[in-house]
């Protein structure tokens, strides 16, 4: 059995946001046993699963993936949209913009320690489509 | 209900390629609502969404990922295979050898700018094996 | 139809393992057609496909992570629970904690060089918990 949700983001700050609740409170109920699927249907904010408890790792996330990706890199050529652009389609493909996730019990099977983090790149990303495929 | 598909890529120029049509070619037809799983059989081969319409991104990201992984570095031991043979192998890892893409009223739900990238990590990496496995 | 399995790998070294047949030993007989999804519930170890024959690569794996995401990153906010714990958290979302691997005729649809790598990013990880789902 399959069921589909999609829904938008408000505009979220440039960074690394933990989305955990916000995922569950779309979910009305969830199966005995399945998994679910997220993805994010833009090609520059992406999602993962990791540290849920301390926000400094998030604020580590944004530090390392600009030092990684520098904005202004002299080699680009997609620059017409501004510095911020490019190096958000590269995290986007290094973060991945789709996870799937066991479902156990009628929740979500995540380790005690692990969030969804939703990360947004662009400076200015506005509102994100966001598709949840449950199945069952 | 699970189809498959294994087909044979036939040989890309390295680097990253958008394979949207040839993948919806490839699927006769598609269930009112599923999900669809991309895996490239390969180590030196990888998969990804990215930027549909501007070629100079897919340019962009090759020269990103051979800056991000070099080839010749001196610390790399498995060599007998080539110079572009361990970064390819690193880059597989980073970028991801599958995806899940939903599918939503009979057609790959990705976003308006979203297209699927083939991407080859090898100067000669001859044909290459994809499965595609849709469930609904 | 769904099956699912949660099980804990004893303590593994710091660096990436083989898992493959550990893997095909807790799946006691595999669906003719399907997809096997492998999800790793920490946030600071990984999963990921990559060579299966050379031992070289796995170590080469370990050196290149540890050079891109060097311990001691003066900027790094998140540090009392040692030097090796933001890296770890870094590297597991890059590699990612989950895949998903078609299952065709009973067996992984591999290909002939792909094995499954468990990823330690902590030098005292400890048992690790992973969850396999199977649909068919």
């Amino acid at each position: 059995m399959i069921q589909q949700i999609e829904f938008s983001l408000p505009p979220c700050k440039r960074g690394f946001h933990l989305i955990t609740s916000l995922i569950e409170k779309k979910l009305e109920s969830l199966p005995e046993k399945g998994l679910l699927h997220i993805h994010i249907k833009h090609t520059s904010a992406g999602i993962t699963i990791n540290e849920n408890a301390d926000p400094t790792v998030r604020l580590d996330f944004e530090t390392f993936f600009n030092k990684l990706i520098p904005e202004n890199s002299n080699y680009f050529k997609h620059t017409s949209e501004g510095s911020d652009d490019m190096p958000s389609h590269l995290k986007a493909s290094i973060i991945g913009q789709n996870i799937t996730i066991p479902i156990t019990n009628y929740r979500m099977n995540l380790g005690t320690w692990q969030g969804i983090y939703f990360c947004e790149f662009r400076d200015f990303g506005g509102d994100r489509k966001i598709v949840l495929t449950m199945y069952s």
